[in-house]
């Protein structure tokens, strides 16, 4: 099950343009996304609300979508204003319309109540379009449920044994437990190695000559979006105390999207602050985080495949999944209080049927758009 | 669920001979095809009845087929005749034989109860064999429910947007809602276009100067059988009041054949009687024909993706469904009338059997051949 | 469902080293193998207790093996000896650890109560190291069941049909059924083809003139291990009176190992024991039992495909099928005494515990190696 009430990244602001259409699955729905004539971005069930026809297949036809199997037509808000052979449309036709917003590179999507869909709920990555800061946008597809990714993400302890040749440093740097505090919808993790080797992708762009003190301090947040602050300065130059002159600082964000309860979309970009005048340093570090997260990828699926697997195997926590096992327990949390709230509201909505049918939650159709 | 008591087409009388076997799933079952010494043309079940090894990897031994997996050899009735190391053979040992009757092109099956299988239930395709007519062979395969491509066929609404350049002409084809009426077994459809644009796949071989008075009029019968006389002839020229001199007539005959819940057969094939010595014009149509079904296929399957991921979608009907409507509705009413009467037949014959346990219905192996 | 309380063939002596891992799915637990610095072979439940992560993808250090993906460290016996960033590693933190046992080229594997695993229950196949016999290892992997695959290997009547120009000679051989007794774990098949067609796999090395006197004596044991004496002599040379002078003789030596429910590993070796030094003869008969493995694999794998298809289809028996109607009864009631005793020892073990759950079995980490 998957949160609803949250804000998702559908993409990359660069994935959609007003001449075609994104087809993206998000918690298993069927999204289409483009840009309307004004630029804002529009988001609707990738449904025809007649057969079911994905309307990513369709025309554009100035802000409408026209579906291409039997020729209705959609405004931006989903609403149907054309049936060929039919005058009367009834208001029941309509496709589902999801809330967006497109901030610092990325469209957001709400997939719960549209009503609740508030933008100040969406976390700060103006990291990604900063002109004092510079990045490559990265996507890539797991075949795996996206809380495996987060507990990936909530114990960098892995970087030294995962990612050896490319974002780990020497082994010492999992020794360190880092601190973990609980804020608003999420975690916060403060870890810091201290005279440690620095890892390959640095040394590759910006080396150090010696040891290093190295930071990694990150919110991680409902859904699965991921923001954090690191880098590493010469070791004993007094980066613990805020000292980051001569330092390599980045400012890495990424987002989990459950694409469906087996596969996920991942969106990352690895912003520095330094040598931002050199493509080749920005192109370097993204493809070091490539690498790397093709490292976390196999791992993870071969994770995952082992986990499919029978026996009575179950998992043991050690005191590293503290942040983890945190984080888990506030999915779970609002993944239930929002399953009672639905029940509360079906209990209300469905008077008159009968017990125990399905009965889907009404989405007021509402033009989508910058809320 | 599938109607069971119903003649559904196997194949073309092309695709089975007396050297060899063709194997084809229908309706979840199993089924081994072969054309007997005297010609006819024999089906059984697809699977030893010893340990269900296919028949159809087996040998011919004159009008009996040796499963070569451990040797038991069967006639055409399905009866078992022999068994290495084995004299005597228990009358239980046979293996099921489908009805079958080849006409016009096609080989007929029926899966259900064998004292139901009467021919005069076949519909009429003659015109796949008519020497006034020519067409060529079509088959393909989908990996869908075969109602969802009977839906396609029950709309013809979708040509101009599925079809732009092949079947369809221009999309005001699309406005007016066809004639619908209920026939033994089936809808019988009545659709005209007047003065709209010829579709291209006639415009290839028999071109129209101007705009065209076109027509679709066709029977769609249990189980999935397209029979349509269709055509066009000049806008104005009196065709609707049956003036076809100078038309362009084709009379199409499409067969679905479920082979699972989630698979179908296709076979087509779209007769012209006009340039019948040009195997070009032939050549032709039958091409744009296979060229639009690909643009169905292609609709269908993303349509059967669309359906199959979760969410609250419903279906909401237009107008134009009505012929799919009373269609699915058609076949509803016989599977369940069909599942009441193997419910009642159970009830009768199996007085001294546990209750709950599934009962094979007895089918009496009989030869067959065209009854 | 699978019989856990007996001894299977993990892999070849030869698949196992000192310097990488062996990775392998038998009866669905995912088991990594390596050879210890001793030589003697190791296995564990190849899931590191924590989040589950191979550790065949993990790092040898010594005799332990530590997990890559966190950087747990565990002996031999499954026991964690480090956890980074962690002082007191609590005793419950342990992989499961299997009994193995080393014999005669094969690495054998207990996947059931470790209290039970007596060596003296491992088969004698000493034929594939024995200096008197020659062979070669020979590894397939099937998609479906073991026990299809136990069906074919306990009725030899299947190589004259499916074996015609490999290891089956004419169709006579399948007419005289062989003698089936029951023994300890198993069941022992003798069988006796007098004045038959010797074949093909023989004539290629070993060519007899005319006619032969054929046997094939075997043991198939649980959980699906085939030994057997086999060969053949001229005809009339009284083979059958024990005169094996002239004859050539094979001892072929093959063993089941589910994989998962729908998948098996097969190991087998042909051993012969003439012309032993001349590997070309060896590469002959090696080539051969591939060639027909691949036969049978292909017979059975469409049986599997034709058995998973729905309609009322029930296997009948023959007389042929009382070796595998007699193993495939002794395999049904191995489970249930299991799954009886497993019920009888949660009563006892779970008293505070809510009914119904499922409750591992405590497996007490013993070091493997050879008991």
């Amino acid at each position: 099950m998957f949160i609803r009430n949250c804000w998702y990244v559908a993409g990359w602001s660069s994935e959609i343009d007003q001449s075609k259409f994104l087809a993206r699955t998000i918690l298993d729905v069927p999204v289409v996304l483009w840009r309307g004539s004004q630029g804002s971005p529009t988001a609707l069930e990738d449904r025809c609300c007649h057969r079911g026809a994905p309307l990513s297949k369709g025309r554009r036809e100035g802000d409408c979508v026209r579906c291409m199997y039997h020729g209705l037509k959609f405004d931006a808000s989903g609403t149907c204003v054309e049936i060929p052979g039919q005058e009367r449309i009834p208001p029941s036709m309509h496709v589902k319309a999801f809330p967006v917003v497109e901030r610092s590179s990325w469209i957001w999507i709400w997939m719960g109540d549209v009503d609740k869909a508030d933008p100040a709920l969406i976390p700060d990555t103006h990291w990604l379009h900063d002109p004092e800061w510079r990045s490559l946008e990265g996507y890539t597809h797991y075949d795996t449920n996206y809380l495996l990714i987060a507990d990936n993400l909530l114990d960098l302890a892995h970087l030294p044994y995962v990612h050896p040749t490319t974002l780990g440093g020497s082994e010492d740097y999992a020794a360190n437990l880092p601190k973990i505090d609980l804020v608003e919808r999420g975690i916060h993790v403060t870890r810091w190695a201290m005279n440690t080797e620095p890892p390959s992708f640095v040394q590759k762009v910006r080396p150090f000559p010696g040891k290093v003190d190295r930071w990694n301090i990150y919110d991680f947040l409902i859904p699965g979006i991921f923001i954090m602050d690191s880098g590493m300065n010469a070791a004993g130059s007094g980066a613990k105390d805020g000292n980051r002159s001569g330092a390599a600082e980045f400012h890495g964000c990424q987002a989990l999207t459950p694409e469906t309860e087996n596969s996920t979309h991942y969106f990352f970009a690895h912003p520095h602050n330094f040598a931002i005048d050199q493509p080749e340093v920005t192109a370097s570090i993204h493809q070091s985080v490539v690498d790397a997260f093709e490292e976390d990828r196999a791992m993870i699926t071969a994770q995952a495949a082992s986990l499919a697997l029978k026996g009575d195997f179950r998992m043991q926590a050690i005191r590293a999944d503290e942040a983890l096992g945190k984080f888990r327990w506030l999915v779970a949390k609002m993944v239930k209080d929002e399953e009672a709230e639905r029940a509360g509201a079906v209990a209300i909505t469905t008077d008159a049927k009968p017990a125990g049918r399905t009965v889907p939650i009404a989405v007021a159709a509402q033009p989508s758009g910058q809320p």
